[in-house]
């Protein structure tokens, strides 16, 4: 017996295995970071003996969120510039931005950031894509935090690759570096989109991830423009583009999938390559709505992201499920599409067979890691539960979340992270932003 | 001096004055529950005496949070039939739940969980409608909350009112009873909407309401099937049958309004009718996106709602307002559409507008009664802070509100209810959702 099995008990477990099992009230039971059973249990009944045990409460007790799309460091260019134009966003703030401000230092502040937010919110692990990944990697491996971590590859110079001729060598190197080195962290190749990488770029950055078994992520027909401009210049859609570069498969990650017509839905499908899908994002910048239930309809797997903090400007992935599960009735007029338990199964193991984690993470099922989130029960929002999904989606935050584990062990304990210091990690980023707001 | 005067300081004060002016740092000094000034204090700088001095710690300080749709009972289906067609979630759900489940005594439970639920969230007044407004009231004004309370009318056997024929005689009686009862209380008249009011019952009640000088309420084009209906039977739109009607005037708040053409808009506009703008449960029942951008262009008070919990399913405004930033961009493609700006005077003065309580709350102005949010400063997705509606809009919830005041009392404070004990309203809460999911 380890020191840190334990036993949750006296919650409403939604395990989100095959069958959508709930626990009323039930618990689970973790050995060596793994969970080893799952299962109603009666009042009064005894508990397994363990070296500790969680009273959830009454809470509902669930799998460790999965956000498939983010770039942490940018939590400090949250609310630098919103409500603009897309390309003035784009251009005339947040590259200009990155290119002043983003270095090895502030990429470990804004990340250590973004990690707090993650973790106090229930999300276990995260799929990024942003520059200087050693240190993002380095921070997120430091707080505990699960996850897929890309560096960027773009052809124009970029924070910490002033030679765009090196850009996939250094994705290369970094997923050298770190596959083997730290359990929890999977390093990745993240080619920015096909707008801002050349075909060659595009297809070796691909190769490379290929021979080191590795994830691929790109952001592709974001927006209208993307899709009219590869058009015009290819003919060719974007999803059609990059299938013709032989991109996908079901190793890579298609970010936001836009504007795509039934052609690339059905290309996307028979790759086996999954979306993520992030809706406030896509609102906020007016890219548009992602047709998330011909998706689904098509069986692509979906994954749920946030975005980076300047288009959402969260990392709560509770709060993108609420939208996630409106949005779509609403552009369909059909109340009835993505409901709370697909939406439930997109945040959780869809999302985690998205970024190649769904055998280890994603569901409260013997053998798999024990990433695990308990909510509150005692907020006035949270009550009544009829239907565990629906609290879960419709009304509960990133704020109701008491417990968090990874790997069995307990990295948010009733609201307070265990694996830094929050104060210390505010203050750092108020000092970095500070320098942003002088020179913006 | 009152032994209630206070002065907030070291805060960032948003006052939502016509300016929009911001104080950083700032404070706000309260007498006799009024605001009596507002203003920048640097560091160090000796504050106004007062009995109470609040620290803000950094925290963003604005007007308390006005909820112009709500129904507040309705808490208790918070959840129990999502995912439905609306006439299934209306015709085999909601009505029979209400039919069996509501009376005095579950209009007490359900509006007293609201009650924690708003204040908790920052919610300082809301304006609802609902039956057993009588028991709506009485809960409200015990918990401290300032309300606009609308006793419902419809031509069918509804809670409390058996017999429709005596259905605006019951509004008029509560408004006859509540007006002058409580400074914080505003009784009101809630029709139905047109499709569940025949044209007498419509015009008795305004009259009624406009004997009394109160706000009459109605949800109106809600859904494209009323838009049709109204059209086949009455040859006129919802909105425009109802100004033939002689129903739209500044003392009318239109609930919804998401069918409406552009003489719809501008009906309301000459009208000086303000209109409840719900956009989450407008999502979630797929009824479609109210043109809020064209209403602002229009020149028409547009206020911000949640609508009842079982369509939204919570009664948080600040989720609500990230919800009304982003929806307006998605749908009409332009990112700088309802700005942050927008959105807070919407949930604040244009809400108080729109409910006939603009001169008396809904910023921090002189002379206003001193309704006031302090945020928390300490949270991850809190920081940084480079513009204030841009953390309030995009980053914060219900749950970063930290102190609550209305008439300047603390009806929150640190987080915590102080005017009625949260785990009782929730174990009583819980009792009745076990009947209710026994007998659904």
């Amino acid at each position: 017996m380890d020191s840190n099995d334990l036993v949750i008990y006296n919650g409403i477990v939604m395990t989100v295995n095959p069958a959508f099992d709930i626990h009323r009230p039930g618990m689970v039971v973790i050995r060596g970071g793994c969970i080893v059973e799952t299962g109603p249990r009666a009042p009064g009944q005894p508990l397994p003996p363990a070296p500790r045990h969680i009273d959830a409460e009454g809470g509902i007790v669930m799998p460790g969120l999965v956000n498939t799309h983010t770039h942490l460091p940018m939590t400090l260019f949250r609310g630098l510039a919103d409500d603009l134009p897309l390309d003035q966003w784009l251009n005339a703030h947040i590259f200009p931005a990155e290119a002043r401000h983003i270095d090895a230092r502030t990429v470990r502040c804004g990340t250590r950031l973004a990690c707090a937010e993650l973790l106090l919110g229930g999300t276990t692990v995260c799929c990024d894509g942003y520059f200087f990944a050693d240190q993002v990697a380095e921070a997120a491996a430091a707080m505990g935090l699960r996850a897929v971590i890309g560096q960027g590859v773009v052809d124009f110079p970029a924070p910490g690759v002033p030679d765009p001729a090196g850009n996939v060598e250094a994705a290369r190197n970094f997923v050298d570096r770190w596959q083997g080195r730290c359990p929890r962290i999977h390093p990745s190749i993240f080619c920015h989109s096909p707008y801002t990488c050349g075909r060659d770029t595009l297809v070796r950055a691909k190769t490379a991830a290929r021979a080191a078994g590795c994830l691929f992520q790109i952001h592709v027909a974001e927006t209208e423009v993307e899709r009219r401009e590869s058009i015009a210049a290819h003919g060719r859609s974007p999803v059609g583009r990059l299938d013709d570069l032989g991109l996908w498969d079901e190793h890579t990650l298609a970010v936001h999938a836009v504007w795509v017509d039934r052609d690339d839905i059905e290309v996307l499908a028979r790759r086996r390559t999954a979306v993520s899908h992030n809706p406030q994002s896509n609102m906020k910048l007016a890219a548009g709505v992602a047709p998330v239930p011909d998706f689904l309809a098509a069986g692509i797997t979906v994954g749920l992201g946030t975005d980076g903090c300047a288009s959402n400007n969260d990392l709560d992935l509770l709060r993108e499920m609420d939208t996630a599960a409106k949005i779509h009735k609403v552009t369909t007029g059909r109340p009835t599409v993505t409901d709370a338990r697909q939406v439930v199964e997109m945040a959780t193991i869809a999302g985690a067979r998205a970024i190649g984690l769904g055998d280890a993470i994603g569901s409260l099922e013997p053998g798999k890691r024990a990433d695990i989130v308990v909510l509150r029960a005692d907020r006035p929002h949270l009550v009544p539960v009829y239907h565990p999904a629906s609290t879960v989606v419709y009304a509960a935050t990133g704020a109701d979340v008491r417990h968090v584990l990874i790997d069995g062990h307990l990295v948010v304990r009733d609201g307070v992270l265990q694996t830094a210091d929050v104060k210390e990690i505010l203050a750092d980023a108020r000092q970095v932003a500070k320098t942003i707001a002088r020179k913006h």
